[in-house]
């Protein structure tokens, strides 16, 4: 397997994308699907911003150094990555909120509706900020949930809005995005896609399937460093449609004006909400070069196969400690993370973690890996199975000091 | 009058302060009420972040470098500036967001009142966040607006939220916050007081006041750099008495259980929505440092003789050009900011600029300086105003370079 994966190295069209980010030594890392890896141009950028952008030009820096341009431009990078229009997408706020100005938005274009169908794997915080504005709009409105594979089943001309996010954040499980999408339409129902655990994960293209809404993360696989700025993601058609229900300054028509009445900005713009943060948007818009020149089917080849060998590795080597693949075992299937239930699973992740593998746990027994193709190795999967294999075989997991629960897991 | 502030500024007691700033050379700074100035430790902290936590820590940051608590952390630097308990303020996303989460939570305080009362000297963000909020909850809910000194007397029982930025921004006019919110209270009114030219300005004390709400801006008076996080305060008594309309996973009691339903944080956690800026709250959190062991009574006097002595020699040396005061004369009933209209105020400040002092510009004709103890010195204020002369009296801007609008004023 050594030798394999030094070939595959060898010949992997991605390898040399690794340069471009800050990788701590002595560190597997299979959870850029949680927080990215730095990529090395970013402390640069941010010192630049603060010393000489905010530092010397003060005020004048909205319009010198175009501050107030830089969703716009944070946007269109991403929209390259997701198959959008460079003005359909606007870096702002986080996903959460993201998700509640589509939602709403979505809502409004559905009037007499009064169904939001969503499945049990969505990630938790969108599920609350629907059932946040259900509590405050209430209207009769109802999250209904169901089990992933029957969304397609459950879809009815109740539904006003399907919500949903692409890959399962503890499965991997990927969503037909574009078929789903399709019947969605065909039973006069809106659409949103969170991308989080898609956008430089995959192949995405949110034109070709005629997507109402799209959100998304910053922090994942674009990279942008801890709890960067997210995205948003209207089809051209819908955005004069509604009138946004955040409807904060900056996605006034003329912001600068100082109106007393809301007036939208004609486009995307009308997403904005307050003043945006100039050193989260620039950390993230540098980290987004690292997409220059990088063929997406070339990224999901290569996080399929690396997905790949990790099941195969590990149901060969320690299948006998009770892991169970909860991922779909079809990469095409599959987004580009792996995921076990291991027994103990919060300590074996723990003793992995301390001893250079890091990855992540998700309740209640899943232990979780994500494959980042732009600064991953072959040869890293395998010897991320050495440390598994190990922890597992000599009970490593078992020292105390893996046993406490840290805030944040 | 040069030797005068001279004087004044070796009996300064804030005058060592200004070390703490990076100011650029040649500048005078009339602008820190819309960004304030880079406090010098904050490009080091931000480096440190990016490079070692972020870089080297990566997803273990969460805990190690405990960002988790950043939001709370920064909170309470905050509330020692506001006079409320270290617990009871949070820094989470922008002024406009934390304007929303405090209407929402208030209309649910008063279910049965209609009227949202603010004035017209409001920043036009809260309003259209209102009236967003309007627009999407509709149940006959109505904004009110009158003139500021209206404001007592269109209190009513009818009145569900008094909701008001204690200094106006245009003119610098402060609001009696401890009157308007007993006579509020007596007449079962609750309060928002929006305090983005209040926070390091001049002393608050929300807690004698019995404000309700209470929000505010990281990036004018705080110093935390282009759209910095914001904060928002819940008084204590309140906080556990309303479900946050913006529901995120932050706020969420249990965030790494990955419940399916929303159950809100104990506290003011529960006002946090999606994943916290740590770029943002690093740089805001450093920033906050300058206040270690200032007097705020102390800001507050500087604060009020920096501005008597700009209105004295600005109407003294030109008054001739068409200057008219629109902030109040006297200190006591003035934020940390003076105002003039003035004709071509446009031109005028982009002439202003130019030549070295900054300050700025609101539509249609305001030309607006900002006062800021910890970085100014009383020389200051003279060569401002000997600029201004200049600028006014050898029309200077009449050039054609400072008549054409730049996209942010």
């Amino acid at each position: 397997m050594i030798l394999n994966s030094v070939e595959l190295d060898r010949a992997d069209p991605l390898a040399l994308k690794r340069e471009l980010f800050d990788l701590p030594d002595g560190v597997i890392y299979l959870d850029g699907n949680s927080l990215g890896v730095l990529p090395k141009r970013v402390n640069q950028r941010l010192q630049h911003v603060v010393a000489r952008e905010w530092g010397n030009s003060l005020i004048k820096g909205w319009n010198t150094h175009d501050w107030i341009g830089l969703p716009q431009r944070v946007g269109a990078k991403i929209a390259k990555l997701i198959g959008a229009p460079a003005d359909s997408v606007i870096a702002a706020d986080s996903t959460s909120l993201n998700l509640l100005k589509a939602l709403t938005a979505a809502l409004a274009l559905q009037p007499d509706r009064k169904v939001i169908l969503s499945d049990k794997g969505n990630f938790p915080t969108d599920l609350y900020m629907a059932q946040g504005v259900i509590s405050t709009l209430g209207e009769g409105l109802e999250l209904v949930l169901v089990e992933p594979e029957e969304i397609a089943g459950a879809m009815s001309e109740e539904v006003a809005v399907l919500m949903l996010t692409e890959v399962d954040y503890r499965t991997g499980r990927l969503h037909d995005m574009a078929n789903l999408t399709k019947r969605a339409h065909d039973l006069g129902i809106i659409t949103i896609w969170d991308l989080a655990h898609s956008a430089g994960a995959l192949p995405v293209d949110v034109t070709a399937a005629k997507a109402d809404f799209a959100i998304g993360c910053g922090y994942k696989y674009l990279n942008g460093g801890p709890g960067a700025t997210a995205f948003i993601y209207v089809r051209p058609d819908h955005v004069q449609a509604f009138r946004p229900s955040l409807s904060g300054w900056m996605g006034h028509a003329a912001p600068f004006a100082f109106d007393l009445s809301y007036e939208p900005a004609a486009g995307i713009d009308r997403m904005l909400v307050g003043t945006p943060s100039i050193l989260g948007l620039s950390a993230l818009d540098t980290a987004l070069d690292v997409w220059d020149g990088v063929d997406l089917q070339q990224v999901r080849e290569k996080s399929m196969q690396l997905g790949d060998i990790f099941i195969e590795e590990v149901e060969r080597r320690c299948r006998e400690y009770g892991l169970v693949l909860i991922s779909p075992r079809n990469g095409e299937e599959r987004g580009s993370q792996v995921s076990f239930r291991c027994p103990d699973g919060y300590a074996v992740m723990q003793a992995l973690i301390h001893h250079g593998v890091i990855g992540d746990f998700r309740a209640p027994d899943i232990i979780r890996f994500g494959f980042t193709p732009l600064y991953l190795r072959y040869e890293d999967i395998s010897k991320a199975v050495d440390v598994l294999e190990k922890v597992l075989r000599e009970e490593l997991w078992r020292a105390p000091e893996f046993q406490t629960k840290a805030k944040v897991t």
